[in-house]
């Protein structure tokens, strides 16, 4: 490569980095609003399940927690993000720092359930929603109990 | 219609209604977080087309944005909740459950432009984003120019 290009292309990855660059608190905001979402579409398949089941709005949800599930939020764990507040004060566990691979076989069974709940909400069978929703919430679960300071 | 199926439909209707009930205070938080969420994946994609170009991390971003505002959070602007706090006060100016014409027009837009993202995303074009992410953008903006209260 010749020099021209070396500087052009490391000028763009810093401006890439620098672009990409997201406060603590905001970190800490964006993470907390992930999972306040997707608490609202684990509640609406909840609610259809036990109640008048909309296929359409299963969907909806269903495709809301996939989506989210699968945006990468593990960027928001930003080293310094152990403590501070965004919407509130983070309930982030030091575990989420120290213990990578428990983290990761969590967040992996995680989307596993979320990309297998869309799926299923697609079919419109009301009883598999339901007990997926189970699987699904047992993930949810599993690493709250493990990396989330209860309430 | 016999009787017994009339009561029996009936009851599942009530049950699912009674099941959807969300507080006033949640569907606050509820619709914050949605956006807090959308908010962070527009950062993103910005940040991808002011930089270094992620093709993966624009295509997360943009389908986490497109599943949000798909999801139908219009269903959290339940009535009584033009007051009140969720993660903080909200800031839902009343013209939302007045002019709802206005306000009908601004989510089909918003939505049109979103799906559109996500197309746009999947094809990796860079600059296609980058126009894009103006007029998915303005749609925000148009929407909170006459819906949100200022910071």
């Amino acid at each position: 490569m010749n020099k021209k290009l070396v500087i052009a292309l490391l000028a763009a990855t810093i401006a890439g980095t620098a672009g990409a660059q997201v406060k603590p608190e905001d970190a800490i905001k964006f993470r907390q609003s992930g999972y306040g979402f997707m608490a609202w579409n684990m509640q609406r398949i909840k609610a259809n399940v036990e109640g008048k089941f909309d296929k359409d709005e299963v969907v909806k949800a269903a495709n809301a927690i996939q989506a989210i599930a699968n945006s990468g939020m593990g960027a928001l764990y930003l080293p310094g993000t152990d403590k501070g507040k965004g919407w509130e004060t983070t309930r982030a566990k030091p575990a989420i720092w120290t213990e990578k691979e428990k983290l990761g076989k969590a967040a992996v069974a995680f989307n596993k359930e979320a990309n297998e709940m869309a799926k299923v909400a697609a079919t419109g069978d009301a009883a598999a929603v339901k007990e997926q929703l189970g699987k699904l919430g047992s993930t949810c679960k599993g690493c709250h109990d493990d990396f989330k300071i209860k309430d």
